[in-house]
């Protein structure tokens, strides 16, 4: 794999930012090998990924940031993120009873569909201490209840920090994640809802959605924020049911829908194509 | 076209019922030429509709009900609906000032892929008076304010009696419906609510959509009830939009979805394929 | 609606062209409302579609195309249209007998959808001339035979020329198209096909679907080339079938799918959005 | 789990079939918990799945068989086939390089989603017997040359017999079964092809589907026949693609299509939920 640099920004939209910046790298023989911009014209804002090869690039790696902070960043306001890819952001899974998504992220990770790296699981449970013994990943049991979470959580963080974690996956993990750990990770934490968000918000969506007659279920793949199940949404998708499915079908349907849109949120995350504001998404090609 | 006796049904279910009576449509030379049946296990209901040739059929066609209500809907407190096919259903469509699912509407009864009558169009507005013109079908303006409604809707429903309407299209129409039409029309009043319900119920749901940044919209086709969008659901159907997607944009892919999915909804209830039980549908095959 | 330049162009890819394409149009206070661009990393080729609003451009409207050539297109052996959005493209129709996709092209044009004028419809039959007098659109009938095909032919290019017809539109049109009229509107022939290509080229593509038992059907909407069914395709999309749907039921469920696509690809088309390059389209957002 | 019998028929369609089936049932005491039927008007055949509860089943379990068989089969020329929920199917799956099917086959199976045993894996490689071996299932490794491809087919077919296996999982095994193989398992060999068939059959589908330009693309589940990728059809997916994505982008979003197009199409394998006729297949609800 090459080396490449990856500039996520957005800013207010004015005219000549897109034109400045790719001059920027092109001057610096950067050669650029993904552009994709967004210009929210409601909101008026500007955004931006765009990824260059870092070799032949004349500003040195550890000062680009630097450089564009100055040229670029103060001039037009701009919030700015930059990764190599050369260093793969650092995951934790965060798992409970059920086993799907788990499976499903540690099949591709085995197989090396993406660039990345998985230290650890944690779960509220052992059930699952088979399957990350499985894959060769340590698993961290914190049974939690009402009185333990908040020093639970505590010890959870410390894990994750010793273990230099960049973001956290909630592989259908059953319990809600505390302010405070939201705060730690801000668009961090990527959560699978069972549903069509906003329908059916909360606990038992299979069970409403049954109960309502819908057509059609759901599932959503989204940033934690401190509303549950309200933050910005990164992937859904939908599968069709009818009279016939009971409860139990639409759970079954559900898990593959489940494990799909949870895997198309955690690959955009982890190839830097999520940009969130205002609590919404831009989603990059 | 053949003409055909159909038959939907809903009892308690119980051994033997449907050996029962397809036996004696076959024993009285019935020639089936339809059968679907649902069980609902959890609410023990058992659900058919049946089709059959009137042609040779020994039971003389006005007497088959009283004979099926005497032999097996009493021994099975069955609720059950004779239909003729040579009998088309008369539809009235209400409509205010968009005129997509009225044209597709039309233009299916136009072009004859449907065995409905469709003898008038009510409006609040008279600006779709030219469609309904072109297509050559009365067009009945009754503007409503909060203080005529009561009176308005009263002659509407007399020109659907005078008419004897059987069920109503609400295609696009931007009025509540009050509680005494419904109780007139119970499952006859098919609406077409531009969301996924019951994801953004009520008022602007495309504005709704884009400020909670879904990554998919929906339409819904359903009976109306006296609670606001509540009612059961017939069809519903999906499309995906992204960060690109302006308010407009949502309204134009959404005016796709609702001609789609309200048609759809229309059809099956020609076609008597919808059973209502509990504010939930069977759609029969 | 505003008045607008549109920029489509695609050329051998190399740095610096969307920096200096951008900066051009911003430098002369063009004010950029809409930048798409994407690049073929396998044929080596830069795509882009950008537009900006005519008002305050220094360089006169019928300048721009000749400044354009001269400074950029010669440089990086651009091949580039330029688009007005106040000159809205003239589209013709074609139909025979069958009357849904002309129906649902007819309402988004009544209900001013579209930005395009449809000074006329073709036909092979005169089925469809009341179909055309509801919306008021001239409807002209050439009658078509092995033997006069040529001169018929002749006489539709001699109507389309008269009336500076743009592109033309095949609403489920069932004559083959001859070379010559192809010629004359490279990639401005747009065909539905109703099936999923490449599966089901040519006749009756619903009987070979019903006859290969598949469990999804299609639409496709394409760019005639001389190879029947193989040009360009700009939209496709799908509709799920059991084992319960007969060839008829094929059809019907294919006719909404062939009007959307259709419609989507006309939509596309008005737009400006298509580019097409060696067979394949790009689509811009 | 309920001990049920599974009835799938199929026969020339008179009237009173399903009259007689499900009476005979019911006076038998057997309690009716499925059924489904399905009737070819073009070929005039009736398809029929019935399960029942064996408890309080007056006919003894091994003489079902044989009292069908006399009482009905013979009657109505029926092809039927029996089973017992308490016997699980034996499944055997062959594989090659990619590991993406086998995980979720597996996932699904560890999990316990179905009632099946898959007793050993088949591959003609050894890259995944580590795959295996997290779950513990014996995999058999048959290196297969032009010249060694019969004698280690039937070194193959050999374990399969010992191993009395029911029905085979070509889960992207990248070899051609021979006729031999095939007809010791009609329909009964389950194979993934990676395009929505019959749109690219053959070798390199994302390849040939990249060229063409699609806007689609799809997976195949469907039962090898003699003929290459022309078997019945089980079940199909599709999802969307663009200008913007290369040929390895087709092979991996086709990847999860794969899984969940194999996977769902094995589950009613396993659920005894399909039949076939005449190179078509039936899919119960």
């Amino acid at each position: 794999m090459k080396n490449n640099v990856i500039l996520l920004l957005h800013c207010p939209d004015q005219p000549g930012i897109l034109a400045e910046v790719t001059n920027f790298i092109t001057v610096n023989k950067g050669n650029i090998v993904y552009l994709d911009q967004h210009v929210d014209h409601v909101e008026n804002i500007f955004f931006m990924r765009i990824e260059w090869e870092l070799k032949d690039f004349t500003i040195p790696r550890d000062k680009i940031g630097e450089y564009f902070e100055t040229l670029y960043a103060r001039k037009y306001q701009m919030e700015f993120h930059l990764y190599f890819s050369d260093i793969p952001p650092r995951m934790a899974i965060f798992v409970s009873r059920m086993s799907h998504c788990l499976y499903d992220l540690l099949a591709r990770y085995t197989a090396g569909e993406w660039n990345v790296t998985i230290p650890l699981i944690v779960s509220n449970h052992s059930d699952l201490a088979n399957v990350a013994e499985r894959f060769g990943i340590p698993y961290h049991v914190f049974p939690i209840t009402k009185d333990s979470k908040k020093e639970q959580e505590e010890k959870e963080m410390k894990l994750l920090k010793d273990n230099n974690i960049d973001f956290i996956v909630l592989a259908r993990y059953m319990q809600v994640i505390s302010e405070n750990m939201i705060q730690h990770y801000p668009n961090n934490i990527i959560n699978i809802h069972h549903s069509f968000l906003p329908a059916f918000v909360g606990a038992k969506p299979y069970h409403a959605a049954f109960a309502r007659g819908v057509k059609i279920v759901g599932a959503t793949g989204h940033y934690v924020t401190t509303e549950l199940d309200a933050g910005p949404i990164i992937e859904q998708d939908v599968v069709r049911v009818t009279h016939k499915d009971t409860v139990e079908d639409l759970i079954n349907k559900g898990k593959d829908l489940e494990k799909i849109v949870l895997s198309r949120a955690v690959q955009k995350h982890i190839e830097h194509k999520v940009l969130t504001y205002k609590n919404k998404t831009v989603i990059f090609s």
